[in-house]
């Protein structure tokens, strides 16, 4: 019988019949199988109690395409991420909700919250890139992220050494099990100031990598990423340095390019942001002085 | 004074200065200036008449993060590929909405529509990832598209030589004026059969240059994309081929990875899909026919 960790790699790949194609004058196509990262829709479901004690409510509140594995991890992490949770022990439970689709996948999880919990969905609809001060803008959208911010990273004294930084690309390449046979996820890492990967998720959504896994740090009670950093696959996004900000994370690495809008959070916040990661050299956009 | 390009050209990148650190034994940090590509939200504001005479409507329909430039096309190219508007003759006007923000920029996009065009907002809800037969599930998305979808792909006659493919990503490379300065930016482009570039839009959301690329066709009477092909910087997603399969291109040609619901999307709808693509080969996961 397949483990359930063999079974949550075998629905994170499909594979499909291709035809591998040369373009020189001997080439020629063959046919060929290739896997394939999957990509399918997950809703996220919310029962909560009413505003008011107006009784509980339940609704869908997000759907997203994501991979499936660490289903759970996802929906918390999105809620902590994005606001609606503070802490773990808001969540009463988190499930899977049945029945499984034609293909066998169950792709609704439904998150259901303690009576307590003061719900504002209002958050998601994102009216909060407006502020009264400069209309739609960056600026006002990095203000509703500090109103969000729950841990002040100024003052955070995590140091890393140049060095350890410029392993963490291969390191990260090496952990990707989908990656190394799709080249079709994006990961997110936590990393110690040794440069030891402490947990890597990937996804077809960079979002949603993230997500998974803050989420799993949140399952274990091990916010905020204090002395640690996250690695990025790809490009740093606004969104991603919220997500990161959120969790209380100091150190950001990408292996891509940030965003100007990355680069003005992770300044207004005491973010360290790095860039362009390699393993000779990086570029470093914001509190360079973590950096030994 | 500036030429609008060349306004356009300086708002969609931002200076900072950062220190470029080499790793080796002999490197040091060097302070330097970097550009970096510009993310800002985009609202997107919809006046339209609502459903049974009950008068205009306007309300807000959308906030995206997005490179400045071409906003009007994002704004059409998005109602477009999402099933708001049919045609471009369902606009009445689209046209900034002031004040400027205050780093100088719009951030707000108004989109007139017709008196009698009707408006199915439930379609941004994206209810329509369930169906009753299979749930949540990719089978039930693609079902959506196929609603959705205007223009049949099955009998598209259009050919295309390999050797044509492989000069693409060389040629997006060099007609991505941000990109060579920043590295930070996903592109679109729409080629014809010869491997020529017709049309090149960037942003930081790929499904933002993709939006912008259609609706500058819908803008010119220019859809649909019979014919022709397009070609992505990055990889190949449900929600770009979705949106490729409503502007009716038979051909989509991605630098990186498909997911597994792009190469299923294809499949169903009969377009043809390369991922990989490099100057000396490539994949080819669905309707390889059109390939010669």
């Amino acid at each position: 019988m397949a483990s359930p960790r063999e079974i949550a790699r075998r629905q994170s790949v499909r594979q499909f019949e291709i035809q591998r194609v040369g373009v020189g004058a001997d080439s020629a196509a063959s046919v060929d199988t290739d896997i394939v990262a999957t990509e399918e829709p997950l809703e996220i479901r919310l029962a909560y109690s009413g505003p008011d004690g107006s009784g509980r409510a339940e609704q869908s509140i997000s759907i997203t395409m994501r991979t499936p594995g660490n289903d759970d991890e996802l929906a918390v992490g999105f809620l902590f991420t994005e606001g609606i949770i503070a802490r773990y022990d808001d969540v009463v439970s988190v499930a899977p909700c049945g029945p499984p689709a034609e293909n066998g996948l169950i792709n609704v999880v439904r998150v259901e919250l303690a009576d307590d919990v003061g719900v504002d969905l209002d958050r998601l609809e994102r009216h909060f890139y407006t502020s009264s001060s400069c209309g739609v803008c960056g600026k006002a959208s990095i203000e509703a992220v500090a109103v969000q911010g729950r841990f002040d990273l100024h003052a955070d004294a995590t140091r890393v050494a140049r060095t350890v930084l410029a392993t963490l690309p291969e390191k990260l390449m090496s952990a990707q099990s989908v990656f190394a046979e799709t080249g079709g996820l994006h990961a997110s890492g936590i990393f110690d100031s040794h440069g030891e990967l402490l947990a890597v998720r990937e996804d077809v959504g960079r979002h949603n990598a993230l997500d998974k896994l803050v989420g799993s740090r949140l399952k274990s009670g091990a916010l905020p990423l204090t002395g640690l950093g996250i690695v990025l696959s790809g490009r740093a996004s606004f969104e991603l340095m919220q997500k990161a900000m959120v969790a209380g994370c100091p150190i950001i690495a990408a292996v891509g390019a940030p965003s100007s809008l990355a680069v003005e959070l992770a300044a207004e916040f005491g973010m360290t942001l790095v860039g362009f990661l390699k393993s000779d050299r990086f570029n470093a956009y914001a509190r360079p002085d973590r950096i030994v």
